[in-house]
């Protein structure tokens, strides 16, 4: 791309290692940075899993162009060292507003005036942050699904300060690190995805809290109805339930509810998901 | 089966129609009673057609067994006649609190005591209704979906008087007629399907009122992220725009805003779905 060629990555936790990782195996130059040296060795471990990931799961995925991609890759614990010469930077730090405010005061003043900036939050609005980066026009929100080599969604979002321009940009660049960009036209809390997936998950969940059936009789359901391959529980499941008991634990109170009858029937008894051979579903084989 | 033999359907509207015709290409005797003259020439009419279809969409359907359905299948008016020696009666009239308690009424008379009865009501509980039959113990909902032939699900819900003995031969029964029985453990409004579905098309629908992103964006989205063929939009043209229209006109304030936007940009517009040729998508191919 002509515009975008230097990509720096904020944050290479789960989610900031595969967006820095997949950015590299599509041949763009990405500068991974976090905040001291433990960090940047766990980021590495990350990021040389991936590579592994990549290798037994996506196709085409030789050798040579796992570690290519690898040595695409630099690791700076100097913020601005890492933004110092950057075209754009995607913003995946741990979703706490004053975290996020500071880095973008920081890297507003460190970062050329050309580069664009973009939040990988999933719980702000961009606008909520764009005070803070010194370029409203130059910055907007470009938000990935985990395990990114499968779930290859990138959700553009501007604020209504962005440059239309910086968007097809940004737009764009998705396209070239394998995303299907997915273009919202205003800000939406939630993005698109999560709007639809998580009212869809929590009701489902509900079902089963209520008595009113088993998860297996609720995914046939929407199986049979839909044609879909997955119904909710089967999504849960892949989600992780620590991750789902968590997200319930921090909402309203039918979700609480939810988060109680998780721990109960299934954290306390160590049925995690596929990661521990038992969620919703059974996955002895796979252990 | 042993217990259910001879099967009246009541009200041979849309889903009534298909009710009779499926459980006579299963082999069951029916009865196919409507009010009036006029209302069972309408019936043949759908019963008939119906053949056709099957003809066309069902896997191994030939002209022999859809002709022998066909005969399976007898029309009356007399309500008397029509429950005199059934086993099984299914109630499909129309979504009227008065119409269904009265007939109940009727039949609770007319019917051998041995027989059950089962209501296909959507958007009314059993319990609003087994005061009515006479026998709340033989008494239960069985709730099927639109093209029976391929969303085959049969949800089965009853009452905290159903006999469990009589819930099991109805579970059995929704089998044996080619449906894949969705066993309720206790009244859920809305029952399985609907309680995740409706509420999953009216989110979807929300995000496209919003101005936030098209239709086909939020269908994209969906089917990347879960693996689903289908994404809402999808769906909701096959539902047809026309029922969409009805039932959000029907609801909440935001559902009727919804309605709006649906009359102006669809309805009005002549995009009804499929049948019309273009509804979210265009289906110039099959017109």
């Amino acid at each position: 791309m002509k515009e975008i060629n230097k990509v720096t990555v904020l944050g290479i936790g789960v989610l900031g290692s595969q967006i820095a990782y997949q950015t590299a195996y599509c041949d763009f130059d990405v500068v991974a940075y976090d905040i001291g040296e433990e960090a940047l060795r766990l980021a590495k471990e990350r990021v040389v899993n991936l590579a592994a990931t990549y290798k037994e799961q996506v196709k085409g995925a030789s050798i040579d162009k796992t570690d290519a991609a690898l040595k695409r890759i630099t690791y700076q614990m100097d913020l601005g060292l890492a933004v110092a010469q950057v075209d754009l930077v995607i913003e995946a730090v741990p979703e706490k507003i004053e975290l996020k405010q500071d880095i973008y005061s920081r890297i507003g003043k460190l970062a050329p005036a050309k580069a664009i900036f973009a939040t990988n939050t999933s719980t702000l609005l961009p606008s909520d942050l764009m005070g803070y980066t010194g370029r409203p026009d130059r910055f907007l929100a470009l938000h990935f699904a985990n395990q990114i080599w499968i779930r290859n969604t990138a959700e553009v979002m501007g604020t209504g300060k962005t440059d239309p321009k910086v968007y097809r940009t940004v737009v764009e660049f998705a396209s070239a690190i394998g995303m299907v960009p997915i273009e919202l036209k205003k800000e939406h809390p939630k993005y698109l995805l999560n709007s639809l997936l998580s009212p869809w998950l929590e009701n489902a969940l509900e079902l089963v809290v209520d008595g009113v059936a088993e998860p297996e009789t609720v995914d046939k359901t929407w199986r049979i109805a839909t044609g879909a391959p997955m119904g909710p529980f089967q999504i849960l499941d892949i989600v992780g339930l620590r991750t789902v008991y968590n997200i319930a634990a921090a909402g309203n109170d039918r979700q609480q509810r939810q988060a109680r009858f998780l721990k109960k029937n299934y954290i306390d008894k160590g049925k995690l998901g596929p990661e521990s051979g038992q969620g919703f579903y059974s996955y002895t084989s796979m252990k």
